[in-house]
Formats: C-alpha cells, structure tokens, sequence
C-alpha cells in the first residue's frame, strides 16, 4: 500500500521540485540570484563549507584579511538571503571603510577585541563601540563601517549577511585602485592632490 | 559658509530620517516588524548585544542549550533581516527536530564537532554532515533540521538566520507540550497511543 | 491614423514584454521562479487548469489524497505568488501533520466537515477547529498543521497558498521515508526506537 | 527537568513573539499591513472565517455578488499575503471589467459554468475561456478580467488572491459611480457625452 | 605588497560578481527580470540612454505621445525598480485611461500646465489636479489614471515607476483594439452596442 | 437598485480600505514605512507636491543644491516605493561622492551638461559619462555616485529613487562632519593627518 501512498502525496514530478536552489555559477546571474543546479545532482557538499576555517593570510598592510562565503564561493547560500566572511586582524589590523550594497551586517567577536563603528546617513552620527569576545553588533544596510583590532593580540571575527551576495565596497579602493581621474576623485571628495596621488600610488590606481 | 552647506544636504527633516529602526518592543508588532524606537535616543549600545558570549545551562535533557539573539532580544536586528542564536552541546547533546518558519539558516560550529541534518520536502532525501571546528552549513528556510553532539567533547556553534524573527519549531514541543488531544496526535502522525502519552508526561503536555 | 497611434503608445518591442511569466519548466529554475515561456506561444490554456476537478484516490492508509496544482503541475502559476490544492478526505481520512516551508495557506471546505489546527512556534499553542461547508481557515507560513474528516461522509476541501512553489514537508515521511538512520531519528525526536523502526516500516524507510 | 528545558528553548519573551498577525483593524495600517492583535489575546477563531458559506444576493442589475474576505472582513489574513471572495452568479450574472490593483487572482468554479477573460497590457492580447466546474484560472496582478455565468443555471466560485488587501477597481465604477466630470471621462475614454451620461446616472454619478 | 592585498580583499572570483545586472534581452525573462549580460562586457553605456530627450510625435488622435525607457528599451533598469517614460502633449493632448498593473508611478512636470488624476478603488474617490511646471504627482500602483494637457500651450512630462517592466495597460485599448467580441465588451461594460463599434472601428479592434 | 449594487460590490467597510497609505509622519516609522494617514482625511493635495519647483541655493561650497522629496518632505511617497530629488548645478557645481543605502537612483538632465559616474564594488570599475539635456543614468542601489557640471552654464537634474526613503550618506560628511576620532578616520581610510584635520575644519567636525 506505500507506493501508492507515496505517489498520492508526494508525485515524481512534485519531487522534482526544490526548497532550495544551489547555483549554477556556469550560468547566467538573474537580478534573484543564478539559476538552480538540478535536484539530482545536489549533495550535502553543495550546503557545507570549509573555507571559513582557516585563518587568512594578515602579512598586508592593512594586517587584516577578508575571507569571503558569499554565493561565488558558497553556491549554497543561493537564494537564502544569507552569507557569512571571516575577518582576520592581526595586532593592529585593519578592515577600511567600506558598505555593503545589498545587505546588512552582523558581526560576531570570536576572539581578541574589535572596535567597530558605522555612520547614519540623515544625521552623520557616529555608533562606536569596542567589542569583545563573545559580543555582537549589527550594521544597518548600506551604511559606511569597518573594524579594527583594538586589543593587544589577534583577533577573529566572523560577519553574516542577509543577502547571499551582499557586495563590498572599500571606499579607498573605490578612489584609488582603479583609473578614476584624480581631478574627479579630488572634485568629488575635497581631498588635497598630493593625498590623492599618494593613494593611488600605494593601491595601486591610475589617473 | 559650512551651516548652509549643511542645511541645504541634510535638513533637520531629514536627518531624523532613520537608516535603520530599532524595534520599540512596547509597540504592536507589524507584518513587516515592530515600529521603531525615536532615532533621537538611539544609541550605539541599541546595536550591540552581549547575551551570545555566556554558555548556556546543558544540563538538562537534551544536555544542550539554545540562546536566541531574535529581535525579542536585540531590538537593533529588527527590520534588517538578520537574527543569531548561541548552541551550546554537551558531550551527548542534541538540539531537536525543529524547523524555522521564517527564515534560512547558517551554521558555524565554533568548537568540537556538530552532527547536522535537513530533510528536503519534495523528495523527503536526507542532507546529513558531520561538521568539524570553523565549518559552515545552510539549512533553507522552513525544512525540519537538527543538530547534535558527534564528537568526544563539549561542542559550541552559532547560527544566523534571513530573519529578525525566524521562529523555532521544534516538532516535539509541538506535539507533547501542549493540549493536543492524544488522539488527535496520533491520527496525524501515526504513533502509537503509548509512545505519544510517554512523551506528553515528558515534555508536560496533557490531553 | 490608427496605427500611428498604436505604434506611439505600444512599440512592438513594448508588445513582447509580458505581464506574466508562464513557466518554461525545462529551463532550469532560479529562486524568483522558472524563466518565461515565450509570449508569442502563450495561450488562454496557459492559464486554465482543469487538474483539479476529478476526485483523487482515498483507497489508501490514510483515507485521503492530495491533488496538488502547484507551479509544477501547473505552469501558469509561475511566479504570481499562488497555488491550490485539491484535499478529498474520505470517512475517517487524515491529511497528516505537515508544514509548507514556503507558503500560508487558506482552505476553504466545499463538502463535509473538515477538523483543521496548526500549532504555534512560540508558545506551543495548538489553534484547532471543526469547519463546516463554506468555513475557510488560515495557517500562517511555515507551521505545522494538519486536517482530518471529523464528519459522518466523505469530505472535499480545497486550498490556496501564498506562492507557487510552497512546498509539502510531511512530517512522517521526512522522519520514515528514507534512509535517515533510526538512531539519529531517535535522538531528535525522543521516539523509541521500536515506534521508529515500526513506522518506517509502514511508510519504506530504510535505516 | 522539564521546565529548565523548557524555559531555555522557549523563554517566556519567546513566546510572545507572533508567528502571525492577526490584525488590530482599530490601528492605523502600515504599508505592509495593520499592527497586530495582541497575540495573548487571539484563538483559532481569529484564524477561521463563516462568511463565504452563505450565497450572496444577487437580485440587483448585475445578477451577481462578490462577497470579500480581504483583511477588512476577516482580520486573520493579515500580512500572509492571502485573501479570499465568493462569486455568486445568477442565470445572466456577470461581475463586470475590473483589476485588483495589488494581487494576483485564481478562480475556483464550484459550480455551473462561467467565462472568465483577462487582457494583457503590452499587446492588448484576450485570454478568455468557458470554466465548467472544478476548473481554475489565474488572473495575473493588475490586469483587467472579468466574469460572467455563461450556462444555463446559476454559478458558483471562489477565488483566492496573492495579497491580504488585493484591492477592486471595477472601471465602470471608477468611471461612472463619483463626480469625475462627464467632460474628462470623455477625454480619457473617447466614450460620447450621452453615454457617459447614461451611466452615470445608472451608477449614481455627477458632474 | 599592493597585490596581495587586493586579492585578499577581492579575489578575481567576487570582481566578476555583479552589483547589478544589466538585461540580456535575447534570454528568457524571469519574474524577477532578465538574466544578466556578462560583466565583462558591460560598459557605461549599458546604463545611459538617450531616447527620453526627443520629442514624441503628438500628430495623432490622441495629440500625445508616450515614449517608454522600460527595461525592453533600456536594460540597463533590470532587477532595479526602476523605469522612466517622456509624455508630449500637444495643445489638447490626452494621455487616455490607463493603468500600470506593476508599478507606482511620479509624474514630473517639465513644461506647460498637466492636469491628472486617479480613482481609488474602495472609494471610487476622484483625486483630481491640474499641475504647473514643477510640479509632481503619485499615482498609486495599479489605480487607473490620466493626463491631459490643461494649458494653452504645448505640455512635457516625464514620469518614474518604481519596477523596470511597469508595463501600460490603456483601458481603451483592452477594450476596442482587439477581437475580444463586442457582446462581451457590452456585457463587461455596460456599454451600449453602436458605442462599442464606433470604438473599435476608430482602434482598429474586431468582433 | 443602484444602492444595492453598491453595497454588494463595494462594502462601507472595503471603502475604508486603503489603495494607499499617506504617511502619517507623527507615528512612528516602521521597517516598511510610516503609519497611514486617516483614508477620509487624505485629499488630493497628499499627491501632489511643489518643493521642487525652485531652485536650491548654491552660492555654497559645493556651488550645488540638492533638494529632496522624500517621504519626510513628501508623504504621499510613503509606501510606494519612490521618491525624487532635484540637483540644482551652478556653473562648477558638484554632488559630492555619496551612496543611497536603500535605493537605485536614476538621474534626468533637463538642463546643461552634468558629468556623472559610479564605482562597481567587486572590481573597483568606473563608469563615467557625460550626460546631455534629456538623457538618463541609472546608479545601481547602494554604489558610491557623484554629479558635477562639467557643461558652460548651469545645470539641472532630477533624480528619482527606487525608495520613499532611499537616505543619502556623503562620504566626506560620514567622515569630517561628525566626531569620529581623527585617529580612527586616519586608520580606516588611509588618510593623513593633516588631511583629515583639513577637511574636519571645513565641514566643522571635531575630534
């Protein structure tokens, strides 16, 4: 009596269909995210991951990395409205400015202590606070903010996103580390030429 | 010539706009989340939330511990599709049957190692994994999940959701904490008349 | 003049953009819904479904079938933010506990009597009712429910959910219908583990 | 044991945080809905509405009647993006050209036959065709449908939209039942004065 | 020391994820929008357009023409929420009845005197005013409405819809441009039958 | 007869239901706007609005004025998911670099030359143009933005928002305008000393 149970309530065709749709990175983005890879071929590897394990490399100059699980790496998180990146600072690192376009941000101390801040839009006013481990501090969408090691050691904090492709702009990547006329950058900004060319001389830009 | 410049780009009108809107937990809820606290006697300590960094009491039945940072909580997450709770996992420890119905989930196992499973809804297939320190897994919104204890110590993991208010399901609370007929239980899940009684004496249901 | 003004206000290009989007269910399916089928090959038949009008077949254990006319059945659904569904409950017949991960639900009872609950996530709450012909109730997205003839014939229901793709998460089959081991069950459900191994029995899982 | 385990999964706070929101219609809506109803104070009968069983009368000019369940009617809808009407169609009975402004719709024939049609915006394409009973057409968001009972005894049938407020424009209302003066209805229709006249005093209009 | 922190910040992998997602309009649309051209080759004029700055040609019926940037005119508006239209109104130009069953809609006046209006649906209330140049108004989603040129002289509007595929439904149009059979229209309408053929021989409809 | 009809399609209490919902500014806002305003008191003027009929003042630094119409100067925005600015450009004029954390923006020149551009976040690329009378650009939601005159008079723009509520963070405002720490500016951004004294003197922060 099962099969016919089975096929009452659950039809082959019915089963075909997703609660879940794991990217095709192969395929074209849609403005909801990428389409779904079939069904059959979804494991429990396409909802797991490993990268956010290990510590990223911090011999920079910000003394910090960024390790990303947004939906290019993490195919899983497609759809969900969720995505997760590992902050690594070390003594005296630094996350820069930055937004990010499509999501708000929570941040969660792992270890060592962080000092994070952002800035409202309407009034200009700043939130600062120093976090320590265990703690947790939200960052309303699209808002300037960053993080820096405030204690006397490492520290290790991890973010999530409500957006399986939350985006990240540093500001001074924005300026500096691409081919935007300084003469813009410097009209745009209020920012002396001599500040400007030495940025875009340490990241990199042009123009 | 700056208090013009000021004035012509933000307004006073406008600078009470809010980016964000923390949740006046003494206000009616809405559909889309509680109304938000005057952005005038906000303050950074509205977005930050201490409640995560304590362990949880394990000892208990389940030998485990679920703390939720829901908007209930941390007022600061209301409206900005993001919550996170705490699990801690003693040795043996098991977080039960249970579903979201709100929201997608990340884990991030933090310490020792997690056991964790979702069952799809279409063909009821199993997506099981044992997770190790720094490893993370996505359960889609409103699929019966669960996680325990797999490993030979304490175990310790954080989980975000796409939701300031995701809810929390758990199958078993559903059917034998509460009045439900006995009977009525049983037609709908087919369990045997002893077994339902034995878990309403349990989990304190009657009926 | 007339087609001077039908060029200025509707272009021809204008003319090809839909305002629907019949699934093309052979193309892959992304989070918003399937791609569109072309517009120059939708007919009127696109949208009528007729699928649900002949009675399902209650020859079963439980006395009952569920007729789904969801965006797989039924691709001119797709992407419109509902679906329905067809409920025959014989005498005695059970739709047992399930959820819809994706959708609410709202039936409406065309023959019989139909005794319908769901049970809240909070509090446990069990929110239960005998409906007669013409009676509608709402189970909000995500929460267990079930429904069961309470009356002296047969009983004809129908439903409409809020998306077209809801999903059907039958709490016996995602617990018994497959290879989840029976330990694992056992452990996140406080069932014996005779009761598991007897209903996964009855309904084929293996484990 | 019990409550320890309990009150660490569903902390009395938790409890009281809503999985629904049955609206408080004294409250001022919110565009995503009305403030919810205290949630100590809801019971099943908020969630279940009796007013769709009864037929609607229809000895009036349209031989029809629309009886609504949106969110005004039956408070439990609210903000799950559902909602409900009954269609009674006397032997001739048609419900005239209208849109729902903000849902999408699919009608249910319960009984007798009726002749639904939808146009599409871009190419003022008909879609229309004879329902018998059992059968389903969905109506995409904001176009303009209609119905009417094209056999030969009365119809019945239910429909459901994607939306607790779908909203009814019916034109010839729009039009024809206010004080939009007859000379701008003219200008915007190209109807003659003296039909516009001739409505307008069916309908109740002025100017 | 530059590179390394650019890869760590932003791997090639996330540079190609999009922060938009301009239309490739050969692909099949999706109900969330158009797949997205690769972003390799999009470039500053996927998001520029230069078809609202010419004048529409207003030698017509209706002295009047509506000139759309939708997305299937400019892709650069997928998956935004965004669009934009140039009305031209001649001395006595009338843009007719309509809807836009998918979008909210601002009129901007840029020259001359507009007067507009819109119905409620509940109410078939009349909000009805004539604007001077600079004036704006908003029309409700899904409302019909209308604008006509009041002034003495010529009149330009441009207009914003908050989705990329507002789409246009003229009421007329649906009703005498097409073979939907004038007994239907009468029907529908209540118009009478030398009225509905007058109207279909002036927009070319048939039956 | 007419009254009759009347009430069976359109209900005393379905007439109160909203098609919009005016913002009433004096509640508090909601995650998904403000509180509606009474439907018998809203009147066409709610609509309607003239703030951005006149130019701003730019005998300022910026020599730009930037005149919003958000839902806090324009409450019939609220809920509809637009708004609108007026850029006003003297000769020389800039919009600072900035972001809309809610919202896509589209800019429409109706006077003069203005030179716009945005940054993409994942690959730092600049996309910049010249923009003539009558043509358009859109910047896609949440990316850093900026306008300047780059023509030989004044100019003009007008821009609308995908939002009632896009907000508007200038980037050098978030920095120097406020008390944020010199220090920690200094570290966040890269910037010298000196130069964040500079430009905190200018803009009247402090720290």
């Amino acid at each position: 009596m099962l099969p016919l149970l089975f096929l009452l309530l659950a039809s082959p065709a019915a089963a075909l269909v997703q609660d879940f749709c794991v990217a095709d990175l192969k395929s074209s983005d849609t403005p909801a995210g990428y389409p779904c890879k079939s069904v059959t071929s979804v494991t429990v590897e396409d909802f797991a991951f490993a990268g956010l394990g290990a510590p990223g490399n911090t011999t920079n100059i910000i003394k910090a990395a960024v390790t990303p699980a947004f939906v290019g790496q993490f195919p899983g998180f497609n759809g969900l409205g969720l995505s997760m990146a590992r902050l690594d600072l070390a003594l005296g690192g630094v996350i820069p400015l930055h937004t990010h376009p499509a999501a708000s941000e929570v941040l969660f101390v792992a270890q060592g202590t962080i000092c994070a801040g952002f800035i409202s839009s309407g009034a200009n006013k700043v939130y600062l606070k120093s976090l320590n481990r265990g703690e947790i501090m939200v960052f309303p969408q699209g808002l300037l903010h960053f993080q820096f090691n405030s204690g006397k050691g490492p520290a290790l904090g991890f973010v999530a996103f409500s957006s399986h492709n939350p985006g990240l702009q540093i500001t001074d990547f924005a300026l500096f580390a691409n081919d935007l006329p300084s003469e813009v950058v410097e009209k745009v900004t209020f920012l002396d030429d001599a500040q400007v060319k030495k940025l875009k001389g340490v990241l990199g830009g042009s123009g």
